[in-house]
């Protein structure tokens, strides 16, 4: 995986930057909703993992990374908007049905392409996934107090993946400019003001429970923004689900545990185990 | 794995019958605790999958399928009882440190010698585990008050597997003739009546706890003798626990999926994913 290798395509009214790489069963990968977060900077340990077994995408989302990030007086950045976006994607690459993989804000997208185009969907990811969260902790604070500044991007980092993880400066500062670009930045305000007066990154249970695609709830057990009980509620809801619990493991998995991860997901995906 | 090839070793002050298979890493699988339960009918259906790529052994415990079964008045069918009959199995074969798979009382079993001679232990694999249990549900009135029939033996089967389980008439008849066998039937009574006054299968959560052998929670979604719940705190409590939540499986993984489970623990003990 290269920035130089990112293409772009028409998704309804604006264009989506994304990655292609790999041959098989279609793959789709969403990354997460932090300041800074795109597919270059959120796959990159494990798209080309993935791309060794399947033929592999993945795409910013509005917002962030190289999708248009338009005017939040013009555009409204809520759930439905990016589950749009995936879809209008998915339609775009072919419109035949894909696997889903989604961390964060990506796995609520995942979750939401599976409620409204079924037939998109083969089996969707969930790692450390939204869907069920009602407000942030307070060991949250470096992540919803975001400074704009690359020590403050250090912090975010420090939360959401666990001690080892050691994030290289080249990728600390790719995620900084991504931050700080005035575009994204409204944009990101504009997706974080809504999450905030929608009470969290969450559905009606009983939309959830309506899911009925094979689904895998990945989780890190020590992950401070999804909770171990929310992905055992997912695991209840959600009737085909198979869930995986990574010790020692915050919200990142993908940058945390790049070969177990893509190991385990690719395995549910193509073997069925 | 053929009846014909089980073999039988010293455990302390008895024998133990058990099934050896297969080269590599050494596992060892131990039997849950219901009526007529041992190594065979319990992991016929694996056996031969583990042996493909590890060193694999089976053992009946104390009072199960060929392992001594001696009077109650004179022994004691307690946990530990278990417990020091696996060190000493795993003494006797080696005294080399070995991975442990173990379902149901096996798992507690299991647990039991990660706590008293972890240096026996690598890595363990729990399976519809007791160690937390403080009781049954009234779901399992079949197990509980099983009549000692064959019709009785089939309502356990259909309380313990999910319902697309087909167990083999010849099965059911080998679990059943070993359920009547006076000296195993005596076994059993004692051993259930052991949990009873113990209120469950349970070890002080503090003991599990200190546990830090590197283990697999593995858990079928809809068992109805271990739920949900007691794997998720088996999760929190240990460390350096991996779960892994099945859908439409109950408390016989090994039975009810054993292509798919074989394929998740070895890949566990040999892969580390």
């Amino acid at each position: 995986m290269e920035e130089k290798d990112r293409k772009f395509i028409k998704t309804g009214s604006f264009n989506s930057g994304y990655f292609e790489g790999g041959n098989g069963n279609t793959v789709l990968l969403i990354h997460g909703g932090g300041a800074g977060a795109d597919s270059f900077g959120n796959w990159k340990g494990c798209f080309d993992l993935f791309a060794s077994r399947m033929h592999t995408f993945a795409m910013d989302m509005v917002g962030f990374g190289q999708s248009d990030a338009p005017d939040p007086s013009v555009y409204s950045y809520t759930q439905e908007a990016r589950n749009d976006q995936a879809i209008a994607f998915i339609e775009a690459i072919g419109g035949k049905p894909v696997d889903i993989v989604g961390n964060s804000m990506g796995g609520a997208t995942a979750l939401g392409v599976a409620m409204k185009r079924p037939d998109l969907v083969k089996s969707i990811v969930l790692m450390g996934s939204g869907g069920l969260n009602h407000g942030v902790s307070e060991a949250l604070a470096p992540v919803i107090h975001y400074d704009y500044t690359l020590e403050g991007m250090r912090k975010i980092v420090a939360v959401l993946a666990n001690p080892k993880l050691q994030m290289s400066e080249e990728l600390l500062n790719y995620r900084y400019e991504l931050a700080i670009e005035p575009a994204r930045k409204a944009a990101y305000r504009a997706t974080m003001q809504w999450v905030r007066d929608n009470g969290g990154l969450n559905y009606e249970e009983s939309r959830i429970e309506a899911v009925k695609t094979r689904t895998l709830v990945f989780a890190g057990k020590d992950d401070l923004v999804v909770p171990m009980k929310e992905n055992v509620r997912f695991l209840e809801l959600l009737e085909n689900s198979t869930g995986y619990f990574l010790p020692h493991c915050r919200h990142w998995a993908m940058m945390e545990y790049p070969e177990l991860f893509t190991k385990i997901v690719t395995d549910f995906l193509l073997t069925g185990a």
